[in-house]
């Protein structure tokens, strides 16, 4: 309603309540002002009521919506279902055009400013971990998807036809193993070093990978900086230093990396000692949304610019709206708190883990470098003489509704695009322990926790017993 | 968005499309304004998009809305659940104050412009059909309480203890007699006469009921002007003016009348020719909402007044969220189209219904006064020799999913409230057929009145093939 | 999903997902049968997803959504607005039959099913404080028009019409007033008694009325139990005595009495030493759901069954859609906890008034007998010579959003349907102290309240600048 | 609700409501396991309610929602904002693992099977028009994208190095040339044949392309089979011979020409007659929802197979959840009637567009080979000694909110990911005509195109006169 509207309102429910209505308009109109104009998440979240206001106006923005509108061309967002229209707040056009994502639409106005904005807000709160960050890119895809373009990306930036070669510290996850392959380029996998219980990064064999290659002909380092223990996040710095070194590209597959703040830092200062060509990380990891968003950030402008151009085509603005939606209504100040509480949380399901380890005979692993996950050994679940394995705890507890946790059995062979791996699942060739890890990831709260623990315990006690029936016993009574 | 962020936006979106947007925006703060300072129903229906943004608006203007909200009081409109608080609209204050109905909640601004806008519309449709209303009042209840408030107005209004009386055309439906005997007034059942196939109302017998109670003892006739045929609605016009005569209020119970031009023209020259206190209808039968509004007009300003002063408290905005609604995304020339369609639905399905009864032996019943109902009788399913009676053929056809169709059989003896009638359901002590009626009502459409026309067919001959297998085979053959 | 289509989908997702994802199915199954069958309010609530999933099931039990109904009656529930439609979960035929509220509508099985496990669940409730009730009903209309239905079906279940006078111990609220009033009753008014700060029932006036009026022509007493300080709630124990003694109606306003233990146990008691026809309660003031619903609980369920046949007419489902969601998702453990929390809030409320009211040279008024509300003194805010009084300090604190905090200024004389009243909104002619009053009702927090208590403070000082611009000059330097 | 709580429901709402409601409920169990079992779009669509239920069913089936999951791992689709959990049906695992966009998620069983039932639905549409497709993939990436992907699974597939060649036919829209050069492929562009009006498909230079080249070096022909007039469609059946003769790939960019029955025969014939790997197209464009995903369709399982293999990692499930309440809501026969009615409204956007060129010197251009849009000449628009030339004309009517339709100038130069265009928007380098395009695509009305063809006929004076003052001036006198 405009001043108008309010004036001529004041003739039917008094000026006074008029007056309050309308201070309390200005008061949402100036945070989708301060939103504008700022153009990073705002400090405190807003409530529902604005952000659906927003939305409508938003939506009112789009010729699709315009009162008067005649289309004749192939595509007018002419909604079919009202179910589909609803749940898309009536937009229907998506984001970008042929030739750039970030492109703003002339027949969607709304959608254009929504996709924007979304922009402005993801590379604010980037920032905040990671203040390096330039710029970013939002899109409509996985992680996975994410990377690929990113990957095509770098190759046209360089412009260099001979870079063909992607060094890749080894991690048992199928995702970005199929990014680099489906991207075209030539996978080089560098196996692990076992530290303790933890795998670490083997720097010098990336090195010598490089160098043997020729570094001419590397397009880039692919490291990962989120990933389940025992595996620690690659060292992404000193690969920094090794990348900037030998001018070979950096990107980071950061996926869920952002909502640890030893996480950010690390890529902070990968930024400051090092090279960093980009980090890429989900939406729904850290930000609690559906699947299938993702972010592209760069300390280089440029690079964002050709990641955004390489992009062919329109997408779905359906991911840019839940996050659009998330940011407004999560605020910084919220984000930055649920970050604080995961982090207290994993302290609290390691001591818990570990204690419940210790009085099944398995113990915590120690992996102080992975500030998302932990795991205990299985060793007791897949002794020889035993009709199952630890994976069958691991079937055992997703009917009992635990999802999430993972057991990891050893010596598992796979091929994937025809690499050959031996051990996989656990990010080496021969980890000295089966075992099962879980995570403390953001959204997790303590209840959750107490409930794992106490199906955990449940479920490899009766794993014992239907295993070992007379044995099972004893701990049953000793219980 | 104010012109602020359109501005900004510019920055972000390009000046022709922000501009674009913005006009588009303009537009439908125009319809807003017009609907304001007009106060009356919209010719043309708005779109969704305008609709909801204008709810949110709305529910943006109620205190519980207010981002700096600070509630200590009994009644803060918080609400519980989520999925309540969406449903309406975030809106959760009602309507009306402790002692006015229509008045303006300080708390609830936009709920108070909701109930005030929702009321000009109602009274502007009103006026299409009766221009001689001037005031009216929505409420949130059906057309049943909405008699008994009328009825306890009046009877304030008429400011006499004496006026107990009310005089009563029979209808045979519970709900008006009910009101009036739960208003604590004397009932006076005026039976009805048969003229040809039709129930007629026999003036007669209503003049000399008034002077016989002496008509300062009488506080109203209430008349009835839309019901089932073979009933006619109520001669509205002679008894207001008999009303006027003998200085006896008048209440015409219009639940479905509003959707009959024919009615309508009739109420409005009862009004220039007699006396009309008020005229009460029913929102779910006259402009396709859920049941619980009523809508009570009347062409005397005070009366409507005292109305709204009658109700005690607060109550639900849910049925004017819903007629809000609905008035504007219907508008009034889709209205008018609506009720054009309906009278020429009712045409046809008299015209569908009198070719089938006679291919079964029986005959439409003649009822010309009865703008949207018709009937044919049902004397070969109710001989005697037979197992079952017409009320079987009802509920084959209720198994059939045709709803709304009643099957009225001969003879039931009923008591309701004290009151004991004979052939009940027929409007009269001895209707010489047993019947079966249905309506034309705002909405209905030409592909069921065929859908309904074949399920009879068929329903009608697998009647008679159960009672008398022998001589449906003959009727099936010949079919 | 029935068990075919698990079947089926397993060749599609594979048994084993299939499996447990029926297995969950079954689950929200049980709790479905679970309310069915032991009709009351769920022990734990139920998520979104049930409850949704529940009112699908529910609207598909509607004749207007069976997928080949056809409609041929004057009502078929048809929507015109999608919007309207969505908003009502498809239901549209409202709730009960022309004569009885609580009927099954034929065409309506599923919001038939939805009223009545309300009604299951809201005796539910009642029962966990007010363990004498034996049925109840749910009405879609607020506590006013329940008070007005309740005296009507009291004076038809009491069967005789010289019982026509209602003693009302004076509350300074129109509602209950003209509830009495409009039911045609006459109100005969009773004063309370001022002890210490507090306002309480004069029992000796009502009895002695009772005698005065003669018992038989008296139909009620109607008493408040839950109003704001200083008034105390009725002593509705020793009034219930007095009715049971002379044979006289009692019904009670029991507003927002439910959520206090205090009340219950109180209106408990006086079921069990006295007389009490029915307590009357609001639904959104206890169940934070949107005005518009109350629930009317007795002890006689032939009561409850007379107030159920005097309801004329259908009526809007909404209040009780709200209420269904809200009983389910809140479960009784939440709503225990919810009136458990606001107890022990009241006592913070007070301590921190207490403080504040002193350090402003005001004090506390002692009101023990008021478990929700409590206020304080407004002496140095309506002192002579000062330009504005204390209503305008609660204009201030309008304006600054604080709703639901009433200032009260002494000598207000005023006219409710001819009676007229002193000291009005003090309930009582001449209260010694100008005064405001705040109440901890439901879902109130402690940052609430000290937001209140900050914005109080800040407004009492401005107050004082604006009176007295000297005075108030040193109060800020010492503040 | 299952036969239990239907029994116990037969003692709260009596046996024959409880049974209808069972009975209407079994209805719709029966849509259900229907489609599960035929795994195509329904013939009738489906209402509302069934739909909305089934997506109930489907979110439960949902491991984040079922009721005592508890959660330990880094992604389990918890959701922050309700407003985002609401819209997307409180799905949140979206679709696909890590290896396989296809493949069911253990976690996530309803999104899995709401995944499995979008494809099988699709199929069996693109069937309707091609019956030669074996299988599909619907991913939710707009055609760009999926363009890219399958040209990176067509290389896959084809287990070739050397294939890096793509010849192209030459389209001016920038999509399909950026999705094959961010394949990493080499882009072959050949330039069309004027024929008439008409451009027509070089099939001479293409297949001497080819041998120049070398076969064994050409990954594929990609050819075009919508788009704006005068180019016609790419003649894809000749096309289809050479590829099938030379041994290359052919991949059709179907954009938007499944809602055309000329073309899906023609795309039919190519599959019957010579080679077509894969041919792909947007829901958005065919299906009515909004922009995000599109179909890759295939007479070869295995190619299929490889392409959602390429995927890498999960994506988002809004695409496919739109897609999938759309074939719900749509069903065959409304789609089949869908496509009829553009094909008459073709028919009649011509005709109006002629008559109206006509009459400002202007005339229709022939092309007849074009199946969904038309356009005129431009000549008088573009006269010398004009201020503007006809793209003023198009912004004009832009403002007018007449979208979709395109005015073309002539000798546009462009430059596009290092290729250089004459010419650029009319796919030729001399194109004889300045002109204007517009489409009669799905869901277009009548009421549209003749309040198109009334403003351009206005906007078309108002040029003139903007541009010659006194010749318009006449113009107008002849109006």
């Amino acid at each position: 309603m405009n001043k108008e509207s309010f004036s001529l309102s004041e003739k039917i429910i008094s000026r006074a309540y008029a007056d309050q209505a309308s201070q309390s308009r200005r008061q949402r109109e100036k945070l989708i002002k301060a939103l504008i104009s700022n153009r990073r998440i705002p400090k405190d979240g807003w409530d529902s009521v604005s952000i659906e206001l927003f939305l409508s106006e938003i939506a009112s923005m789009d010729s699709n919506n315009f009162m008067d509108n005649v289309g004749v061309g192939e595509r007018e967002a002419r909604i079919f279902s009202s179910l589909v229209s609803e749940r898309n707040y009536r937009l229907g056009h998506g984001i970008g055009r042929s030739g750039d994502i970030s492109a703003v639409q002339p027949k969607a106005a709304g959608s254009s400013l929504l996709n924007k904005l979304t922009n402005f807000m993801a590379l604010s709160v980037l920032k905040i971990g990671i203040p390096e960050t330039k710029d970013c890119l939002v899109l409509p895809v996985a992680t996975g998807m994410a990377l690929l373009l990113t990957l095509i990306a770098l190759k046209s930036y360089l412009k260099s036809d001979d870079r063909k070669y992607v060094i890749w510290p080894r991690i048992d996850q199928k995702t970005c193993l199929k990014s680099i392959v489906s991207a075209g380029l030539e996978l080089i996998i560098v196996e692990n070093l076992l530290e303790g219980d933890e795998l670490r990064t083997d720097l010098k064999a990336i090195e010598s990978k490089i160098t043997q290659l020729g570094a001419s002909n590397v397009l880039a380092v692919v490291t990962t900086s989120s990933c389940f223990a025992p595996r620690a996040p690659d060292n992404v710095i000193e690969v920094a230093r090794i990348c900037k070194k030998h001018n070979v590209g950096h990107v980071i597959n950061n996926a869920y990396g952002l909502q640890s703040e030893q996480t950010t830092k690390m890529l902070s200062t990968a930024h400051k000692v090092g090279r960093v060509d980009a980090f890429v990380q989900s939406t729904d990891k850290n930000f609690m949304v559906p699947v299938g968003g993702s972010i592209v950030g760069s300390s280089d402008r440029k690079f964002i610019e050709t990641t955004s151009k390489t992009y062919p085509g329109r997408a779905s603005s359906s991911p840019l709206i839940d996050l659009f939606i998330t940011f407004l209504s999560m605020g910084e100040n919220k984000y930055v708190q649920l970050i604080k509480e995961r982090s207290e949380l994993l302290i609290y399901l390691k001591s818990r883990l570990s204690s419940l380890a210790q009085s099944h005979n398995e113990r915590l692993l120690e992996t102080p470098n992975n500030p998302i996950s932990c795991g205990i050994t299985l060793d007791t679940f897949s002794r020889e003489g035993l009709k199952r394995d630890c994976s069958y705890l691991g079937s055992m507890l997703f009917k009992r509704c635990c999802s999430g946790m993972r057991t990891v059995p050893q010596h598992i062979k796979k091929e994937i695009c025809g690499f050959k791996f031996t051990g996989y699942g656990a990010h080496h060739d021969n980890y000295p322990h089966p075992y099962m890890v879980c995570a403390a990831a953001i959204g997790v709260t303590k209840v959750e926790i107490d409930s794992f623990i106490l199906r955990l315990d449940k479920t490899m006690i009766k794993f014992h017993l239907q295993q070992n029936p007379k044995k099972s016993l004893t701990v049953e009574l000793g219980d």
